[in-house]
C-alpha cells in the first residue's frame, strides 16, 4: 500500500491524464487553487450533484430547489455577519515578503510539539513492549503532561485573542514562541490584521455611480432571503426545506490539496425551515439521512464519521460534521448545522421586514427555526475520486489501475468495442451504441488490442465492457465485462440496456439509503 | 388578444406568482437586473440546461462536456480581445447625473424617425385603401424617402465613429440632433467615454500582493484554453466538440427586458473544432441541428427565423442567430458563428504554446477552425416560458390561465389529487405518489375543490392530474386529466408509469429531432 501523499499525488495525475480534472487555464501556467473539471470530470461532477438533487428535492415532497443569483445585495452579507467577521488573521514577513495566516503559525507550532508527544509515546511503547499503558503513560508522564498543556496553553490563549480582536496579542504569541518564517527562518514580522475573505466587485459603469457587490461566499443566503417567498408561492408548509447547488468564492490565503479547498466552489445546501423546539429531533433526522445518502454509495462505511463540534459558532445550537478519509486523512466533507433562527432574524432586522410563517394548528406567527445540510461538491467528488482509485495486484503478477466509481456516478456507463476493425464488426459495435446512447452516456473505442482497450476503460471508472465479435454475426450476443471483477458473460444484445440499467440507474441506487 | 407590452406584464407577474422568478434579493428592494430561479423555475432551467446536454453531449459521440472555472487567468482576456475591445460608449448628463449608452440614445433618435415613417404609411393607407403599394409608396414619397436617408446618415456616421474610437465625433453627433435626456430633457452631455463591461476583482490578500482577475464575459474561452488537453486526453479525432454550459457576468449599463438581458447569466456554448477548409458545410450543418432541437420542443415553427449576420465580427467569416419571438419581438436566441481559427490562434500568440492539431490522415499539423453554436439558458428559459403562457376562452364562456410547457421541461410533471380529504382516499394518493416520485418530479395536493386544483396546476404548468376517487378503492384506476386538452379519462393505477413516461421523457422528445 501506498503511503498517503504517494496516493494523494496520483489520484492528481490521474485525474489530469484521464479528462477529469485539469488547473486552470494551464496554458497560461494557472491560476492558483482554481480548477477545471475536463470531459469525464464535468459528467462526474454532474452525476453527484444530480444524485444529491434526486435524493433531496424529488423524493421529499416537502423540499423545493431553487437556483439563486451569485451576486446578492450587498446588505445582505452585512446581516449575514460576513462583511464584519469573515476574516482570516493575517501576518507578512518582512523579510521574504511572504503572508501566512497567523493561526496557522501557531497551529503548526503546536503540531510540532505533538510530533514530540507521539515520539515519547513511539520510544515508551518499544521500551515497555505489551506492558505500555498508552492512556496511564500520557496522563502520568511529566514531559508528555508538560507538553500537553503548553499546546493547551498556546491554543487557549490564541483564542481568546482572536475572539477578542486583540491582534496585537496574537503577534506577541507568534514573538515569544519565536516563531520563525517557514520559508525562511526569518522573525522579522510585521503586525497582524483581518483580512476579508469575500471577494469583492463594483456594479454599475463608474467610481461614481457604483455599487460595491460580493461574490456570494455561501449559498446559503440566497436561501434566506427567498425564505418568505418561496413559502407562499409554494404554499409550503413547515417543516420544509429549500435546496440549492451553486458557485461560492472566498479569497483562501492557504487554498490547497487540489480540489478539496478552492478559491472557487460548489456547494450542495439544504435549509430546513422548523417550528422552535423541533430542532434537536430534527438534527438527528438530517445526520442520519444523511449519512445514509453517503453509504448508498458504496463508499465503505468505516471511511466515514461523524465530528460533533463542542465550540459552536455564535448562531448555532448543535453542530456535526460529517467526516471522510481523505488520502490526506479525515476532513470535513459535510456540515450540518442548527442554525436557530439567527439567519431569519438578521434578515429581518437589516431589511425591515418580517420574514414569520403563520402556523394553522397553532394558530400563531412566528419565525422559524433552521436545520442547514451543507455539502462541498468538490470535496465530494475528491472523495469519490479519491476512494475508487485502485492498484490491484492480478493473479497473474501484473498489476491494474483501476477506478472503481460507483457506477451510478461514473461518466461513461459502457464502451462498446468491436474485438476487430473489420468483418462488419464496427458496424454492428455502432449500432449497438448508437441504440444505447438514447439511455446511457457511451464510449465507442476501436483502436489497440482489446486487452488494452480494457485496461483503458478500467482506469476511467466504466462500469462495463461491451465486446463485439465475430459470434455476435451469428447469434446477436455479445460478451459484457464487468469493470471490479472482471468477470464476462455472454448476454443477448436485445438485454444490454435492461443489465446496464439496473446496475447505473439512479433509482436501483437510492433505494438503498 | 392582449398587446404585446400586457402580455409581457403577464409573463413577469405570472413568474412571480407561480415560483418561477423573483427578483434577486427582493427583502432588500432588489438587485437590477439579477433575478433568482424559484422552486418551479430552478427545475425548468434544469430540465432545460439537461435537454440541451442530452442533445450535444449524450448523442453526438464526438462532442464531450466539460466545467471550466468562472475565474481564469487574466491573461486569457487579453487574448481574447475583452480587455481591449469589450466596451460600450458611455455619455453622463451632466444636470440629472444620469447614464446611458451613447449609441443606445442616437438608436432611440432614429427609432422616432421611423415611427414618424410608419405614421406616414398608416395615413397613406388609409387614403389609398386596396390601391395601396407600399414598396412603391416607401421609395417614391419625398417625405419618407428623406426620413429613411436621414436615418441612414446617422447610422453610418455613428458606426465610423464608434470603429475609429473617435468619441468626440459620437458626441457632437449627439449635440447636432439635439438629443435630450429622456428623463430630463437636459441637453447638458459630458464627453463619451468607453467602459469595459467586464466585472473586476482581486485575487490574494491585498492590493499589494494582489491579482486583478475578471469574472467570465462568455464560457466559449474555458473551452479554448483546454482544447488540446481534452484532445489529447479524451483521445479527439477532428471533427469533435467541446459543451459547456455555466455562468457569465457581463457590467451592463442598459439591462432591461426582465431575464433577457442580465448582468449574471448562464450560457449553452459548444465549439465544433473542424479541419480549415470545412467550415461552410459544418456552418449549414450547424444551424439545421440547432433548429432541429429547437422546433422538437413543438413551440411553433414561426416563432423561429435565422437572422444572417451581414456585418462580421472581426474573428467570423460567417455569422446567423436563431431568432425567437419573444412577447417584445424577434429577437436573438442562440448565435451560430463560424469563428475561423481567430481564437486558438490568439491563445497561442499570448500563451507561446503551439494549440495545433495532427492530423493522420493528412500526416500534418493545424490549427483547427471553430464551429460555435451558444445559446443563453436565460433567453431560452423566457422563450419557452412566454410563449407557453396563454389565457384560454373556454366553452361554458371563462377563461383559464393555462402554462403550456413543452411537457419535457415542465418543473412538475404530475399531480396527485385524492377527491376528498377522508375515506381513504389520501392515504392511497401518497401511495401512488410515492411510487412515481423515484421516477417524476411529483406534487401532492388535498386543499380545496378539486376543479380549483386543476386550475393550479394548469396555471403551474404541469402536464397531468391524477384525481383519487371512491372508485379508486373498488377498481384501482384513477382519472388522468391532460393539461393542454383538459381530457379525462380513466386509466389503472399500475399504466400511470408508463403513460407519463412516455409523454415527458427525454428521449421521446430528442426522437422527434
Amino acid at each position: 500500500m501506498a503511503n498517503n501523499d504517494d496516493q494523494f499525488k496520483k489520484v492528481i495525475s490521474h485525474a489530469k491524464e484521464y479528462g477529469y480534472v485539469f488547473q486552470s487555464s494551464e496554458i497560461y501556467d494557472g491560476l492558483s487553487a482554481v480548477y477545471d473539471y475536463a470531459q469525464n470530470g464535468a459528467e462526474l461532477k454532474k452525476n453527484i450533484r444530480d444524485y444529491w438533487w434526486k435524493a433531496m428535492v424529488q423524493m421529499h415532497d416537502n423540499i423545493v430547489g431553487i437556483d439563486a443569483s451569485i451576486f446578492m445585495h450587498p446588505t445582505t452579507w452585512k446581516a449575514s455577519g460576513h462583511v464584519d467577521a469573515f476574516n482570516d488573521p493575517l501576518i507578512d514577513n518582512k523579510d521574504s515578503k511572504k503572508r501566512y495566516r497567523a493561526d496557522v503559525l501557531i497551529e503548526e507550532y503546536c503540531a510540532k510539539i505533538e510530533a514530540k508527544i507521539d515520539k515519547e509515546i513511539a520510544k515508551a511503547e518499544k521500551r515497555f513492549g505489551d506492558a505500555f499503558n498508552r492512556e496511564e503513560f500520557i496522563s502520568t508522564n511529566p514531559r508528555v503532561v508538560g507538553y500537553f498543556e503548553k499546546i493547551q496553553a498556546i491554543l487557549t490563549r490564541m483564542g481568546k485573542s482572536l475572539e477578542a480582536e486583540d491582534l496585537a496579542d496574537v503577534k506577541a504569541l507568534i514573538e515569544e514562541l519565536e516563531i520563525a518564517d517557514p520559508l525562511t527562518g526569518s522573525r522579522n514580522w510585521t503586525d497582524v490584521k483581518q483580512f476579508n475573505l469575500m471577494f469583492g466587485t463594483k456594479l454599475g459603469a463608474s467610481a461614481e455611480h457604483a455599487m460595491d457587490l460580493y461574490l456570494r461566499p455561501e449559498t446559503a443566503q440566497g436561501i434566506f432571503v427567498n425564505f418568505l417567498n418561496v413559502q407562499k408561492t409554494g404554499r409550503m408548509k413547515i417543516p420544509f426545506g429549500i435546496a440549492q447547488t451553486g458557485k461560492a468564492f472566498r479569497n483562501e490565503i492557504v487554498a490547497r490539496q487540489f480540489i478539496f479547498r478552492m478559491r472557487e466552489f460548489e456547494q450542495m445546501e439544504m435549509q430546513f425551515f422548523i417550528k422552535p423546539g423541533t430542532q434537536k429531533d430534527w438534527f438527528e433526522y438530517w445526520k442520519e439521512t444523511r449519512m445514509k445518502w453517503h453509504t448508498s454509495l458504496g463508499m465503505g462505511t468505516d471511511n466515514y464519521r461523524f465530528h460533533d463540534h463542542e465550540k459552536l459558532a455564535h448562531y448555532a445550537d448543535a453542530a456535526t460534521d460529517i467526516e471522510f478519509k481523505f488520502p490526506f486523512g479525515f476532513k470535513e466533507l459535510e456540515g450540518i448545522h442548527s442554525r436557530t433562527d439567527f439567519d431569519l432574524k438578521q434578515h429581518e432586522e437589516f431589511s425591515g421586514k418580517k420574514l414569520q410563517y403563520f402556523d394553522h394548528e397553532d394558530n400563531a406567527s412566528y419565525t422559524p427555526y433552521v436545520l442547514e445540510t451543507s455539502i462541498g461538491l468538490d470535496r465530494m467528488f475528491l472523495a469519490v475520486f479519491s476512494n475508487s482509485l485502485i492498484e490491484e495486484e492480478l493473479d497473474n503478477n501484473t498489476t491494474r489501475t483501476v477506478l472503481k466509481l460507483p457506477a451510478v456516478l461514473a461518466p461513461v456507463k459502457a464502451a462498446i468495442l468491436p474485438l476487430v476493425k473489420k468483418d462488419g464488426l464496427p458496424e454492428i459495435a455502432r449500432q449497438i451504441f448508437d441504440d444505447l446512447k438514447w439511455d446511457f452516456n457511451m464510449d465507442y473505442d476501436e483502436k489497440d488490442a482489446v486487452g488494452r482497450r480494457y485496461r483503458r476503460q478500467d482506469a476511467n471508472g466504466t462500469p462495463f465492457c461491451i465486446t463485439v465479435d465475430h459470434d455476435t454475426l451469428e447469434d446477436q450476443t455479445v460478451t459484457i465485462r464487468h469493470r471490479d471483477t472482471m468477470e464476462q458473460s455472454r448476454v443477448k444484445i436485445s438485454d444490454l440496456r435492461d443489465i446496464i440499467k439496473k446496475e447505473v440507474d439512479v433509482k436501483e441506487w437510492l433505494m438503498k439509503m
